[in-house]
């Protein structure tokens, strides 16, 4: 269908099943992405390529996710000028402490956007929210997601205000 | 039956297992409270208005858990006057260590009394200690509940100590 | 004058530069207190006297501060019903860290209502608003220091608004 | 001049010199902004309000920097669809740690785009890097910065590799 | 049979799995000891009066293990002239970081002797090397139980070796 | 076979799970190694001696692992003038942490070429890219192994793309 | 005059500000030591042959400092079946964290007496207290040298007790 | 003179201070080198040209510093068959820690030889014993700085055990 306006990118497959939130926000969003493994350990070449014509390609944002000493964030920041939201992806070993942040301590002049660790949904509604500047009707959908989490919040009180002492 | 004295709050009915141990304790201390959900990110203007409210409902102390980036008990604290107790839930990445930071580092002027991670029941007990300086019989439930807590201590005591060497 | 309502607790001389604050807010506040000097590892046994005697004596609530290994303010918890704020004195090793996890911790029965790292100010906020419950008098004067923090920010934001762009 | 496109807000007035840096680097790059002081503990009804309106008052992103239990990224982001991105302000105690987990391990649902402790500039970077996906003015002077800095590194290149051994 | 010379501490039976280590070693080295439960938070002054008596009972050292805010280890210190070795009991939030520096941070002039987390079996180690000072048949069980991790190490090596590339 | 070239070296059969790692990598390159188990704490002479011999009895480097206070790399390190790459196996109580810092904070003159935590099939990478300085068909192999790596990271671009929106 | 009975030992002469403490007790409580420098790491057969006489030379228990990578405790109870006290010396990046996790977490069979960061001071008390367990007139400087630092504590509540109210 | 043998990167000039050890420990040996920028950030396509050149040019091992998300090292890593020694910058906000973690947790098949915080020497000296092992007039230079620090220990040995007791 439409060409894709969000590239998703991870580092390794066994990234997807927390990656996959992105998409699927996204997805529900009616925003079209891609989803890409590059790997800026383990085809650097095919992952600065992929930077540097993500913009000219016609997408305007990447969420790109990584564990451990994670350098795909960054190392596409480096070569393109789209914003870029970072995903630290929980690590065996130190929970994600490590991947968190070697993506958020970016030295000045080039950013990435970091969320929470393995918060690609959150990733996802980012990248949204930067289209939904120049798209009223994406604008509107992020604003009934909005309401919807709103009334999940509103459900949940009704159940638990149940518990009070009587 | 009673109108409530505390109000135990939380985020998200996630917390609802963690919280549940400061309404066991007020429950057992026969303190009359509520429990409700009240969302600082989805749902802030009635998260604002509850703690607008509070002190005008009749309560005299809030119970507040959040985990992760957990911004309730502390933004609570910044529209009541009421005494306000966080309570850091255990998170799944950092193990509550971004809990506990969110909630106790909060700055000068506005306080959050601060327990343990998953400390609910303490936080109960905090609550509850707040009212006792008002109301003897409680004090002296309290007194009773630190009896039956060193009696344990003492149980326990004759039980291990049987494995002493002989 | 009064007799004390709040008993601040430090373990060591040292503590005094930062719990002087707890000490600042109440005189503004015109809450009765005094200050101690009682060593959980170096006087235990008049540090449990303290904490045995404090609300016989008609305090209310207890501010101990300590740094490191920072037994004090548990162990006042430990022997008295009155609610007990610990201050987590900044240590000149792990910057209060330790401090904080060594008084936050608190196993379920014994809670310490912990406020930041240094944050001695906000320890004697928690303990006035604990008085104001039942001193409307009081309650007025905390809501007063509401308001004079709040008009320090909006001052703040007059001054640094004119460095906006235009 | 022209009306804001970004909002820079902090704190207090001593989070200054840190977000100058982003208002510095808007500056250079020719994008309105302002800057403002809402606390989100000291004077919560008007962050609230500054967050509920920004959106229509023109402003197309947030830059909120805290520190500490910093609340006032997350809290902005609860009210405005805009992009907020946080900044990590040190913290004299844990060096910006507190800080940085309480900005970016929001919960689903709402995210706060976070650079890292201290890193103002590149929060402007980034807003201005969304404000040029409409603006290609802009981008070209976005795209300057970045040969700037990269000559900045050659520069240095050709200082240091007289170093060499020869 | 004989009286003890070790007291084995804890501040609740749920420690035992772990402090039962300390009291293998010390059966395995056929030095008396004692295994008793004293809460520094429940049962304070039964903890200080164990402390206080530790010495004039007859026990050469303590072993003392604890979790969390991990107050018992230092406690019985401050009481009593004997050597404390601290035990950090792991904790369910914080793998056991808060216990170790709630036990081994510990003020000038009342040091506890900290081993690993959950390092009960070292900590019998140390007091038995701290008896067999003074009793050399106690020193020779040693010098064999050295012996005999030893001889476990070379198995092992025999073992593995056995993997080499050939 | 071949006499071996690199020495894999653990402090306890416990840590063959993980260090079976390096040895499996010098396999797949033809790279003859030998696995033993020498503890720094258990077998300190032992340890010593390997160490000083390592050099004379063909050995080209060494890969160590250890956790906890992990000794074993540096004291290796410290009786051979050979390369010592030190692999943090995984602890039990924090992570790892301890024993990476164990490992790479060595003083200066004595250094530990460290991997990640429980990094040791690339120790095995490191050990064969130092042979492969003098060894071109050892060359050659290690660039079809990086080759292998990037097809794979390509077969799972190819993979997950089918995800993509449409 | 004596011979030693305490082996002070460090790493480094750049230990001794931190180490001189050990020194300073020991001759305040007349228990005659040696101070020695053994690098595991730049002297290590010195080293083991320090750790490998002790005992036959007379001394009773070891006192070893070191930061960073600190092997030297451990190493040294790896061949000394005297009680090894270990002080973490504050390191100049990580504050001594990593000094105390490369001494306190020794794995089972060769135990390290830990102290907190820098304690010094505390270490020689721990060599004290197991020379006082035989040696009467050293329990007796012991108890004074408590009863020193108990009246430190009450000069000081004098002092701070006149900030009271009144 | 000579070609270099090792190449010294760094990310920016401001990490010259802590780079230049490795430089001065290879002049000190009489290795040749070369010190160059380049930012894996700032020059990311002149990055990966001098990672994909180094062995062509003869270089045998790369020293790479970075601070903060550290990213040059481990891109080296990426493009160069060479080992790769990594130096964890110390950054302004976390210590390095930050710097230490991006460098080591290296994802699998893609190695850095990384040493401590700030261990540019260490760094040096790796690199120096890599060569040394098809260059024997580096070895023994380089068994001579062994020495040399073996008798700076010794020395120092002699100056502090005069503060020994008498």
């Amino acid at each position: 269908m439409s060409d894709p306006l969000v590239g998703i990118v991870m580092g390794s497959e066994s990234d997807l099943p927390v990656m996959q939130e992105a998409a699927d926000v996204l997805t529900e969003l009616e925003v079209p992405f891609e989803i890409r493994v590059r790997s800026a350990h383990r085809t650097p070449t095919q992952m600065i390529e992929y930077g540097e014509q993500a913009a000219g390609r016609g997408l305007k944002a990447i969420v790109a996710g990584a564990g451990g000493a994670a350098h795909l964030p960054g190392m596409l920041a480096s070569v393109t000028p789209l914003p870029v939201i970072g995903v630290p992806v929980k690590s065996s070993s130190l929970s994600g402490l490590d991947s968190l942040l070697s993506i958020v301590q970016m030295p000045k002049g080039i950013p990435v956007a970091t969320v929470a660790i393995n918060g690609a949904r959150n990733a996802g509604l980012i990248a949204a929210s930067i289209l939904a500047l120049s798209d009223d009707a994406l604008a509107e959908r992020l604003a009934a997601e909005r309401e919807r989490i709103a009334g999940l919040a509103e459900d949940m009180d009704k159940r638990v205000s149940g518990s009070s002492s009587d």
